[in-house]
């Protein structure tokens, strides 16, 4: 049997890895532990655990239940990481640190008996303009955010604690996750959601940026299985490059716009409203458009076929109302 | 008037740096101050500064002084850093953190005048195996030892505070500083010195790995060059990416062999005894061996022509007897 922490368990991708968890995904599943600073009124099941990353007692608490696979989704976010200095190390960087301090504390303490796996969610902010037109598993890390630069120092960490044999971890670099379900938040990214999102339940939508913007985006779902599949995965595969970029769905604005035009007609497409945003687009002008993850591929790691598909991942998984016909 | 700090001034490079600057290697020099744990009895030129880097009111004292430009030259070295995992992560970790705290206190402080010139020594080490025959400038880290890792941390730091304006910082990753002056050290690299060092002080120097090992090297004078040159150089050029894999010597131990008869003799040559050590062999298989540091290179940073310049510099600068007639 095996015991589960999500730290970030009360965000979104951490409600739909519990679900899936839930659901049977993995086998031999014994307690699933979420840990996060609040959680939805209709938490997908699980043990909850309040409390906050920067507690260090808190965190060495945890550690000392000796989880057999510990997740850690929970940072700051890119915007906020960037606006406030100090909370964005705090929790993207000290935690981290303090989170695997004290799980080598119970390696040690168990005469090396102990080895958790370890999944730490990392994210293509990891990568700084400018690109090659895909971006290969050798292209390296210039992030241009205190997000970005946090998440690759979090990878090194795990890294180093895996390759000493404390842990047995990995870091998954995250597409752009969409369609997000709830309201619109202030992220740049969030219109690369809100486009599909708002206009399937009858709303406006504005549109920033021009129909030529090409991104990389992966599924809730797809998310939340790239991170079932990494609690299996034979590490050793990975010959000491424990950071993986994941497969995911490469396509322009405006190939986004068609797919949601196939599904849902015309008419939803028309509560689009472009309205350009120089500053959101001088920032999406700097973010990866498309990848070539063949490591990921190749151990087996598994995204969404179309941006047709992530449009009826949240039709099936998250739409408020009724899927509307064509 | 620039008055400046080397962080590990008592060091080897260290000790070159000051003493390239007592030569008047950079205009407009105030006061050079050294900071280390220890001093050679016939220092450079400089103020000495005794203390250790874990020491935060001791860094935060340093930063106070408000250097114009501070080097960070002080590390836990590989081998130590490998055997000893805490030590390894507070120095070349959480003092870095410490050190670009400090400096960022300063700047707040100052209502955002001061801003440091900051020039961070990193290594090849920020590499693991298996590379290409020569790693490019966009070459990802996947570093295979805990100083690997720390250094590609301490660089993304460096990075983020001057991207957000608290430091005007970089980082250089050095080649394997060749020909090391002094005894033998227990560092895997050692015997690329050694095999150069001994033999032309009469001494017999064990070869522990195949003529054919290829490695990438540089003088301690154009490690300190490359310290003098980083800085006034204008970072607006760095375009973000403020981590620069520097320009060396790539060469095979057969070539160093060669370089060593034209300049010194067959006899000197025969001092050298091959005496294969599978685990040095090992170690040295994951190293890297040639480079294409062309951002570097367009910078201005300048390397030594030749393994044979190497060797020479080793004659005039370190050498302790005469200079043998070939």
């Amino acid at each position: 049997m095996k015991n589960i922490l999500i730290i970030g368990g009360g965000g979104m991708v951490g409600q739909k890895l519990a679900a899936q968890l839930a659901a049977g995904a993995l086998p031999d599943v014994g307690t699933v532990t979420l840990f996060d600073q609040a959680f939805p009124a209709t938490s997908a099941p699980g043990e909850q655990v309040m409390g906050n990353l920067t507690d260090q007692r808190a965190i060495e608490a945890l550690a000392a239940r000796r989880f057999d696979l510990v997740y850690h989704l929970a940072a700051i976010v890119s915007g906020e990481a960037e606006t406030d200095f100090d909370k964005g190390w705090a929790v993207n960087m000290s935690a981290v640190w303090t989170l695997l301090e004290a799980l080598r504390a119970q390696h040690l303490q168990s005469d090396g008996a102990y080895v958790p796996r370890v999944v730490f969610t990392s994210s293509i902010a990891a990568f700084g303009a400018p690109f090659p037109a895909q971006i290969g598993d050798e292209f390296f890390c210039a992030p241009q955010t205190s997000y970005g630069a946090q998440k690759v120092i979090g990878e090194l960490m795990v890294s180093d604690f895996a390759r000493k044999g404390f842990i047995d971890g990995l870091s998954l670099r995250l597409p752009t996750i969409c369609v997000r379900p709830g309201a619109a938040n202030k992220a740049a990214s969030s219109f690369f959601s809100g486009i599909i999102r708002e206009p399937l339940n009858g709303q406006e939508a504005i549109l920033p940026v021009g129909e030529d913007v090409r991104h990389w985006h992966a599924s809730p779902r797809s998310a939340a299985g790239f991170l079932v599949h990494a609690a299996g995965l034979d590490t050793a595969l990975l010959n000491g490059r424990r950071t993986l970029n994941l497969p995911g769905v490469s396509c322009t604005v405006g190939e986004q716009i068609e797919a949601l035009r196939a599904l849902a007609g015309a008419d939803v497409v028309k509560l689009i409203r472009p309205q350009a945003d120089p500053m959101i687009e001088k920032i999406v002008g700097g973010w990866p458009r498309d990848f070539d993850p063949k490591r990921a591929v190749a151990l087996g790691f598994k995204a969404d076929h179309s941006f047709e598909d992530i449009i009826r991942v949240y039709l099936e998984d998250d739409f408020p109302g009724r899927a509307p016909a064509p």
